[in-house]
Formats: C-alpha cells, structure tokens, sequence
C-alpha cells in the first residue's frame, strides 16, 4: 500500500477530475452562474470529504469507479454550504481557501444562486449515477442520507443553532449538539455513502462507522476551533479569530485552549478504536482520522 | 365529476395536508428554523404546481396517494425559489402572498437556511417515498428531473439570466428562454413527475405533456407580467409594477399589452390542442390551463 498521503493525494485528484466532469461548462449558459459553481467547488480545499467516501468505500470493498459519484455529492453540498455561509446575512467572510469568497469574486446573488444550484446538482448526479453500478434502491438511500444531512434536521439545522447562539452562554453539551449537526452530519454521510456504494456489509461495520464518523465529525470541530485560536490566515484559507470576534462559543472559551486539544485527542483514539471490526482494511480511515485532528495542531 | 373548482379546492387541501405531515413540527429544534420553513410553505398560494401534478397523475391513471409525494416536492422547490428570490440581493421584496417576506418576518440569515433546508426536504421525501407506491427506479427519475428542473440549467439558471437581463435590450426570443428556465422548467417537472408516479403510459402521451407543460409554462409567465402592469396588490398578493421599476424585460414591453395578450391566449389554445391523446383523462389539465392562464386577467 503507498504512503498515506500518496493515497490522499490520489483521492483529491480523482474527485477533482470528477468534479471537473460533472459540474457543466463554464462557457455554458449562464456562464456567470457556472463560472462560480466551478469557482467554489475546483481548485481548493483538502476534500477531507470525499476522501472519507474513498476510504470508507474502499474499506468495504467498493470500486473506487462507484465512489466517485457520492464524493462528488458531498463535495458539491460542502461547497454550496460555505457559499451560502460566507454571505453578509451569514457570517460575512470575505476569505475562503485563501481565495475571495464567491460573493467578493463575483456578487451576492450569483453566490446565493450558485449554491443553490450545487445543491441541486448534488441530488442529481446521486439520482442518475451515469457509472449505474449502484442499483436504483441503494442510490434512493444514498439520497435519503444525503438530503438529511444537509437539510433542517442536519447541517442547516446547525447552522441555525450556530447564528443563534452567538453571544450566548451554552453548556458543552448543546455545543456539541450543535456540532453534530453542523460539521458532524455530512462527515457521518461521506463515510456512510462510501460504504453503501458497496452492498452486503454487516451491522458491525455499520455500527462501526457510525462510532468512527461520529467521533471523526466532532473532532474535527473541535481542531477547527483550536486553529479558530492558534492558526493564521495563511494556513487556516480564512480569517482567524473570527469565532471570538463574533462571541461564538467554541471548544476553548468553554473548556480552556488545553482541555479542548485533549478532547481532540480522545476522540482520536475513540475514532481509532471504533474500526477494529474492520481490522486492516481500515488503515485508510484510520490515518485520515489523523490527518483531521491532527493537522497543523 | 365535480366542478374544475372543486377538484382544484380538493387538491389544495390535500397537498396543504400532506406538506403539513412533512415538514418537521415548528418545535423541534431549531424552531425558528422550522417556523420559517412552514411559515412559507403552508397556508398560501394557488397551488398551481401541485394542481399540475395531481391533474396529470391521474389524468395517466395515478392514485392520488401516490401523487402527494411529488405535489409537496415540487411545491417546497417552488417555496424555497421564493424565498431566496425575495432576499434583498435579489429582488428585495417585501410583500409575498399578501404576507411580509420570510426575510422581513424572522431574519436574513433564517430566510437563506429556511430555503436552503426546504430544497434538501424535497429530495429528501422524493428519495424515501414513505407511501411506497413507486419503484425506486422511477422515484431516482423523479428526483433527476425535479433536480435538472431546479438547477443551473432550470430555476436557478433562468433567475441569473433574469437578473443579470435587468436593464438591457433583449429579444422575444431571449425572453422565452428566460422563462423556459425561471418557470417553465418546474412546471415541466411538475407535469411529469404527476406522470411518472405511475408506469406504462406511452410515448404519445410523453409528448403531449412536453408540449402541454411548455404552452402552460411560457402563458404562466406571461400572465405574470400583465398582471405586473395591470393587477393590484390585493388580487396580486405582491406589489405591481415592479418588474417595470426594476427595468426587466416583459412580454408587455416587448410586444405591447394587447399583443402580450394575444400570445398567451394563443398559447392557450396549444396547451388545450397539444391534450388530444389524453381524450376524456385530459379534462383536468385543460381545466387548469385556462386558470392558470386566464386568471383575472
């Protein structure tokens, strides 16, 4: 098996040649609307997404020809939401991935409607899966996981939560309530649409995912709001100190910069040990867990 | 058979219903979230898009408990376009339905998750299909269509032309594409989502519902802007004369009022014409072009 990060790297191409195929033409009426659909989902970000769908699809047996499709999926939701989230009505950010954001780049409404439009293309990439190598049923749950996942009860819900909480006192318990929504359901989904790509898996692996996702979402939450804390713009892609600026509550305001990074720490051996009934096809899924909580800590 | 007034009132009802047992209650968390999707989706509008596909589900031979699926999807795709087209990066509007926007009613940041959560419901209920009465297959065609309608090539597209049109000289012809996508394509969608809910029709019928859907589609718009020039606030739900403040196009502007008028009635007759195939079964959808088109006019 190559190095992890050979592996990693291999992931982020393929999905971004997958992308590439699937987003249509930027020369294609509306050519604004597609340039900034191509704008936000190309050319950036580490696709830890879509290589949760590669490594747990591969962990199951799954071609990695039926995984490209739901790691498009997930990243086309992932880059809609940050869209729509760095809007002035939303958390106003003029920086995403070291870039202007879409809004910035372009204007307000385009990035309004050019998320709209990934989310869109999300479901149907999912519903038509021109690879057919999962059958109608498989793809109608993988949709299902999707849309809640993103949707009221998931990462929108989240969201939701998070505006609000702004300037208020919160246990860590509702903080990571709202976690699990925001961050932690679209993870638990790419790990989850990896494997059912694949049929025939066992409740133990199921069950093991879910406890893998679960503690891999939350983690990587948590390192968001320490590197929120430590990092700088230029290895954060964004403006750090933007949660303290903006009184959001995080992992260090309610537990101290140090606790916060054991917790990280926890959940880590958590996520590591949830994949013993996998036993070493869950390599991959194991060193992305690392490579999630550890990075740049 | 009851009145057309009756079938239309039976219809409103039932997908008033059926959206209300789909939508998450207003106090599951978030509840503002939850206010907002239902403060938009229920109690308002003339259901045309449900109408659309309850009249040609069963116009193919469709029980209409297979049919309340596709009636609240599209009818939450078309709620949450309103929603985002009214934000103030868009068409900034107060007024929707003879209510304040979402926007003006909770906030702006609610308003663009509130849309963002009714998109992902609808494929979300199109993929699990509690009432089980299609196949996956044609449920994952379903959501195909309904996606394709409201993306960057549908919907979303149509509203980026429509707004970046504000201002400049167009032609009839760039009009009618513009509204093939900001209307037509969810009207075609509802159309035959109402058919696809049921299997076997042949491709006599396929055709004369492409060729209905774009008469309705195209004299739907287009009654919108007379109403623009000669309706009220009252009968309108929403202020008049906007259009023309804002510089957009119009079939009125183009052609003049009497000419514009001309157009959908002619379209009108294409609608009824393009029916034949359906016999008798077509009653209903005839029925509904001419209150779609001929609303107060």
């Amino acid at each position: 098996m190559p190095p992890f990060i050979d592996r990693l790297q291999r992931y982020q191409k393929r999905v971004e040649l997958a992308l590439d195929a699937r987003l249509p033409p930027a020369r294609r009426t509306p050519a604004r609307l597609h340039e900034a659909m191509r704008y936000v989902t190309l050319d950036g970000g580490k696709r830890v997404r879509a290589s949760l769908v590669y490594a747990s699809g591969e962990a199951v047996g799954a071609e990695d020809s039926a995984l490209d499709t739901p790691a498009c999926a997930v990243e086309l939701i992932h880059a809609y939401s940050l869209v729509h989230d760095d809007l002035p009505s939303m958390d106003d950010d003029a920086l995403r991935r070291g870039k202007p954001t879409c809004h910035f780049a372009f204007d307000e409404a385009t990035a309004l409607l050019a998320g709209d439009a990934l989310q869109s293309l999300a479901f149907e990439i999912l519903a038509e899966d021109r690879a057919l190598t999962a059958s109608a049923e498989r793809r109608a749950q993988m949709i299902t996981l999707l849309a809640q996942a993103a949707g009221s009860i998931g990462m929108a819900g989240g969201q939701a939560i998070d505006l609000a909480s702004a300037g208020k006192v919160v246990t860590i318990e509702q903080l990571d309530e709202m976690y699990a929504r925001k961050t932690g359901a679209l993870i638990r989904a790419s790990v989850l649409l990896g494997a059912y790509a694949q049929a025939g898996f066992g409740a133990d692996i199921q069950q093991a995912l879910e406890e893998y996702s679960r503690a891999v979402g939350l983690a990587f939450q948590i390192t968001d709001d320490i590197l929120d804390v430590e990092g700088n713009a230029e290895t954060l892609g964004k403006n750090p100190g933007v949660d303290m600026a903006r009184s959001k509550p995080t992992y260090p305001q309610l537990l101290g910069l140090s606790e916060a990074k054991v917790q990280a720490k926890r959940l880590h051996t958590q996520a590591l040990e949830s994949l013993a009934p996998l036993g070493d096809n869950g390599r991959t899924l194991a060193e992305l867990a690392g490579f999630i909580i550890e990075r740049r800590l």
